[in-house]
């Protein structure tokens, strides 16, 4: 089983490192999800215009395609993104916000597959409506289900598409087919922060920078993510301060505390 | 008159039911209106392309139209919104940021009333503006006038186009034409927060789903609001903390001190 | 030598007047870039539609451009803004973020640069990017390089342009071609959070309306900025507290304070 002496490393490394990460994501998440990517170590850019996503996908960084906030243009950097990405062995991220909710996110969805994302992480109702599922709905944005009644459809979505799955919510699972590795922190609160979720799909991307491994990429993010929010939360006194306190954390976290709290159960 | 007996119950039937509120809003306000709507406990969602804007309304939340940093695309996405919102039977609110400062603003707003906003929420500038007067001039997206100086405009707006209007400023005026309500919570510090106004019409959109009477919705929205502001303001070190403070206590605001603070002058 | 009985009075001022700063900037910093704005005293508002945004540069405010995430039809609004600026008179600045790491990113400053921007401000890579060297190359948006690198650079281009260039980092240097101006404040951690060199920029457009002298307009905004970041990161827990206590401090800040802390070192 996973624990802090396999994952502090990569957070580490992070720190060290600095990484690179192009993230094309939505309009409500972009400030956070910048915020969590310099707190944890890295250097975040925007970048998504047709004209000059691919071009940036050659600098080298990895890359992070998020489709809340979705329309044509942008459809079309991240199409172009991806097709760099896939070309170039860029290792990237797919978080299909609100899949399943309209049929353009159901096409738009399709238009990116085929560059295989090396990560899919969303909520149980996401991948349960990548799966094929079409007896769930989800609230909007919000997942009506949770995470364990996903657990099935994560692994044959990663089986059917060759990449790793996580599936977040009060228990996060994370399975490339053949693995199967759940975490347990967090705290309900986070729910009432915007652009947690997003914000985390990035952080995964980041971690793809420092190892090859996309479910120790996925774990370790999640695990880091996870820890700083519940110890945000606890000190909170509310979901304003627990964003702060949570972006605090990310860049104060020891490897001590880390590994006290860090919750993986399988 | 009303007061906290009234109002209360649609704040907590709002933390209770978390209704879905589609926003179509500018790019400043979409964190601090996703964060608003979190912390007092509805189900925002962002979604404006033309694309799926009609579509996510079928999903049976409420909608909030706001026309800051306002492009050709994203004015299809909210005619077509509006449009199905106004076949659907439901309620929305238009917040007509910066109306009367430029032609495009004014012909924006044009196209979106035939399909007759449930509430209009603006600052005392823009609802002078919609009401016709060509004598006053807004600074950029600021009011250069006072909440009572457009009173009698506002009624007249109501009137007109048959829906509620709500002018916010040091005192807030709420009208369905025939009633009018006045409240004075809030503190000037608000002003020096962006997307307090943006965020306070999305919130009205939140109440429309747990109350039928568009009257009460603003009411409700702008006394909760104002009286988190102010309770943030007087704790403040400055802005920032002040958005924070408001955050974590739409999240936490409790009956009692809601019922202590609330200020209906009218 | 520049102190701060030269350069508080334009802090003044601008809390005083208020002025109007018409902002076209990325989605990562529209929410920092107004709120910072907002407790620095002045009024911002961001207008950036091709249909609407050489309207709004007549309402009289000053200009600010900045080039993150940027996309044809915003360069459209950006070339029509700055158009009606130079004819108008307008003083602009452009901040020509990640300049150099794409092709795109080049053309896009080259449609900008005729129209004669009041001031650039940029990091070292960008500076020395439009300085039209090829020898360095920067990591996505943030500098590899440091600010007395890109001196004689920013001198150059500050000539060949006709201009202002600010080149900040951990010493920032500011230049008419003539005079340099270098200042220390400012600390690691600011690095840590995103955009403050957008924010920045903006908030040097600000200045621009209380002063005729770009030279003296860029100090005063990189003098109150770096202080109130520094008297921020020596009171925080990590950077989003930073961030918290940067905008309060704006707000905040006094004279006697701002004397004791500036350090112009040339």
């Amino acid at each position: 089983m996973l624990d802090a002496s396999t994952l502090w490393p990569f957070v580490r490394d992070l720190r060290e490192r600095a990484p690179l990460v192009q993230c094309i994501t939505n309009f409500v998440a972009m400030d956070m999800t910048a915020n969590v990517l310099l707190a944890a170590g890295a250097s975040p850019a925007m970048v998504h215009a047709t004209e000059e996503a691919a071009d940036f996908v050659e600098l080298g960084g990895t890359l992070s395609i998020n489709i809340g906030t979705l329309s044509p243009g942008w459809l079309g950097g991240m199409e172009a993104a991806t097709i760099a990405a896939k070309r170039r062995g860029t290792p990237w991220v797919l978080d299909p916000v609100a899949v399943g909710a309209t049929r353009y996110r159901d096409e738009a969805v399709a238009r990116l597959l085929p560059q295989t994302p090396t990560v899919i992480r969303g909520n149980a109702s996401e991948i349960m409506a990548m799966a094929g599922r079409r007896d769930v709905a989800a609230k909007g944005v919000d997942s009506t289900q949770t995470s364990p009644a996903a657990r099935t459809n994560a692994i044959e979505l990663a089986r059917r598409l060759g990449c790793t799955v996580a599936v977040t919510g009060s228990i996060d699972i994370v399975t490339d087919g053949a693995r199967v590795v759940s975490l347990a922190n967090g705290h309900p609160m986070m729910t009432k922060v915007t652009a947690m979720g997003c914000s985390l799909s990035a952080l995964v991307a980041a971690f793809l920078a420092v190892t090859r491994d996309p479910l120790l990429a996925a774990a370790s993010a999640i695990g880091y993510f996870g820890v700083c929010g519940e110890l945000a939360a606890e000190a909170a006194e509310g979901p304003a301060s627990l964003r702060l306190r949570m972006i605090d954390r990310l860049y104060t976290l020891d490897c001590t505390t880390f590994a006290d709290r860090l919750k993986v159960v399988e």
